[in-house]
């Protein structure tokens, strides 16, 4: 047992999600165990020229599939989509999956249409690859290849180590395709270091914003590449732990139609990186400025972000591409502190279970 | 100048934008119009065996390309993906696009990096096909094969029959592509004289609806399947035009976390088809319903959502691929009638212009 889970006792409501939130920078170096396992899935993608990655789940595994979409695109400069499990598993549409890598994302292992659409993808070609913290669940025996995330029991309804062992995985294989395997684990086990040092701190500035939007019932969270899987993996903790109506959009899908929402109780929750992505969001976070909006700024770049009223700025890991596995934490610890802060368990939020088996 | 046009004077807000709506079933049947231009660019697709369909668009436009991801899955059985434009526009990775046929969506055809990704699929190998309601616009000139909406102009800043002609233009092409191009301009002439004929007792339906929604600032949109852009276009128009915090989304995904923050004043729209995709909808419904959310039920299929307060049911089209192309329209007649139960002006929503130049 972990130093964190002994500090927080599962009696305090949230002190499992905090404890979890906590046990992220121990999840990445149990996780680099597995490196091995990784590269033989990606040495097995290479070999069957199965270029063209479909990536599947729900939740917060949807979320880092959005991170994966650059991963797989930076790194090798393949081809990856969040594919439509729909098509596949209601529809019963026979596609052509040969020459497909398909990875399928649950922590639990058990999410149903995902298992469905790994076992279709399997007989129709791809090269399936399953991942998930239980190595014994239905969706790692239904795949080809399976991957653990290696985090040790996540017992808080709201994924926090999990996702970002995923957002690790998907790296860490993206890495293992370009022959950049190395690069990708010392920069995981450095942002975990980064993450460890900089958790008590960051807990503190989180806690101390939450108060102001006590009364909050409706956010968007917005980041553009890389960080767009970060803006919806935060949207997600609010509504999930917080019961804002949290929605994340892309910097440029802000000005096509909802900034005309926006007002002085709209807040905007903006996550900037220093990279081709920062002028659209800084454009972005100038116009829900000019609506009134209260503006949030978090990111490695958060500083770069003119007249926000909070900053909840991350450092950067190197290769930046790496930044959601940090600039997500910010986002956790504010949904703790802002659960709270309302009277509300984020360890257990009424109405879910922390295996989804809805189809 | 067509009889709706006449009808609907531009003094009273919220004019235009239902002078357009009613315009839908006669852009329909302009766009019919052109179907040889489409079939010539299902021919050059398949001719360069260019099957991997990748769209981009913001806003309504990639709304529609969730739709095109199920026309070209269902129909030539082709995979489809709404690709990640910043990965090709902001990071500039060169990916190898031989063998995919890109389509740019954008009502104006300026959409600026809707431009810079197609002109740089070009040079990387792809077939690219323009689709947009200005021939003459960059997009057109910038792609290999320009094809018209044929709406006549659109005025109001919120899409409504350049979004029902996108979906149609996508359906048309993928019925060429399958060998089935006159099945498909038949059922949409057809689905345009069933709007035609609906669209009065559905306005009046939509307005005798909104009323209660007067004050409600958030609500989520259900859809799963061909219906998931549906979903996204209603949760568009609500925000834009009414300024409620609606978010889409999938029936599964709901249960993954966004269910718990729903109540009593949380209202959730559901739009349910009669195929493989009900019963998830139906699931999620009664979710919403145990958290006490108000459901509004729509959709060719809205008679088979249990406890709904309130019903907008549309007739079913022929094949039933095309029912987004009616199921919008409840969605965008209860947008006109909130929007003025609340004294905003949807034709022109402040903080947005009709051209969106954001990056």
């Amino acid at each position: 047992m972990s130093q964190a889970e002994t500090d927080h006792s599962s009696v305090t409501p949230g002190a499992r999600f905090l404890a979890e939130i906590h046990e992220q920078p121990a999840a990445l170096e149990r996780l680099l165990a597995h490196e091995d396992e990784i590269a033989r899935a990606a040495e097995l993608a290479i070999r069957r020229d199965a270029r063209l990655i479909r990536l599947v789940g729900h939740g917060s595994s949807d979320n880092a599939a959005s991170f994966g979409i650059y991963a797989f695109g930076l790194l090798p400069r393949w081809t990856a989509m969040r594919d439509a499990i729909t098509l596949t598993v209601h529809y019963d549409t026979p596609l052509d999956m040969s020459g497909s890598t398909v990875i399928g994302l649950s922590q639990s292992g058990q999410t149903p249409d995902v298992v469905e659409y790994v076992v279709r993808a399997r007989a129709a070609g791809a090269l399936t690859i399953a991942v998930t913290n239980d190595p014994s669940a239905e969706l790692a025996r239904a795949a080809e290849v399976a991957i653990p995330l290696a985090t040790g029991p996540e017992l808080a309804v709201a994924a926090t180590k999990t996702y970002v062992n995923t957002l690790a995985v998907l790296a860490l294989l993206a890495g293992h395709l370009a022959g950049r395997g190395a690069e990708l684990s010392d920069g995981i086990r450095r942002a975990g270091d980064q993450l460890a040092d900089v958790l008590p701190s960051l807990e503190r500035a989180a806690a101390g914003i939450a108060l102001p939007f006590a009364y909050t019932g409706r956010m968007f969270v917005i980041g553009r590449g890389v960080e767009f899987a970060t803006a919806r993996e935060i949207a997600l903790k609010l509504l999930e732990t917080c019961r804002v109506a949290a929605e994340p959009l892309t910097a440029t899908d802000l000005a096509h139609g909802p900034v005309a929402a926006l007002d002085p109780l709209f807040p905007v929750w903006a996550i900037a990186s220093p990279d081709a992505t920062l002028a659209p969001v800084q454009e972005a976070a100038a116009r829900a400025r000019a609506m009134g909006a209260t503006l949030v700024a978090s990111g490695t770049a958060a500083s770069e972000l003119e007249g926000a009223a909070y900053s909840l700025p991350v450092p950067a890991p190197v290769p930046q591409l790496l930044s959601p596995l940090l600039s997500v934490v910010p986002g956790q610890l504010f949904a703790w502190a802002l659960s709270r802060a309302r009277g509300l368990d984020p360890d257990a939020p009424h109405g879910l279970a922390k295996v989804t088996l809805a189809r």
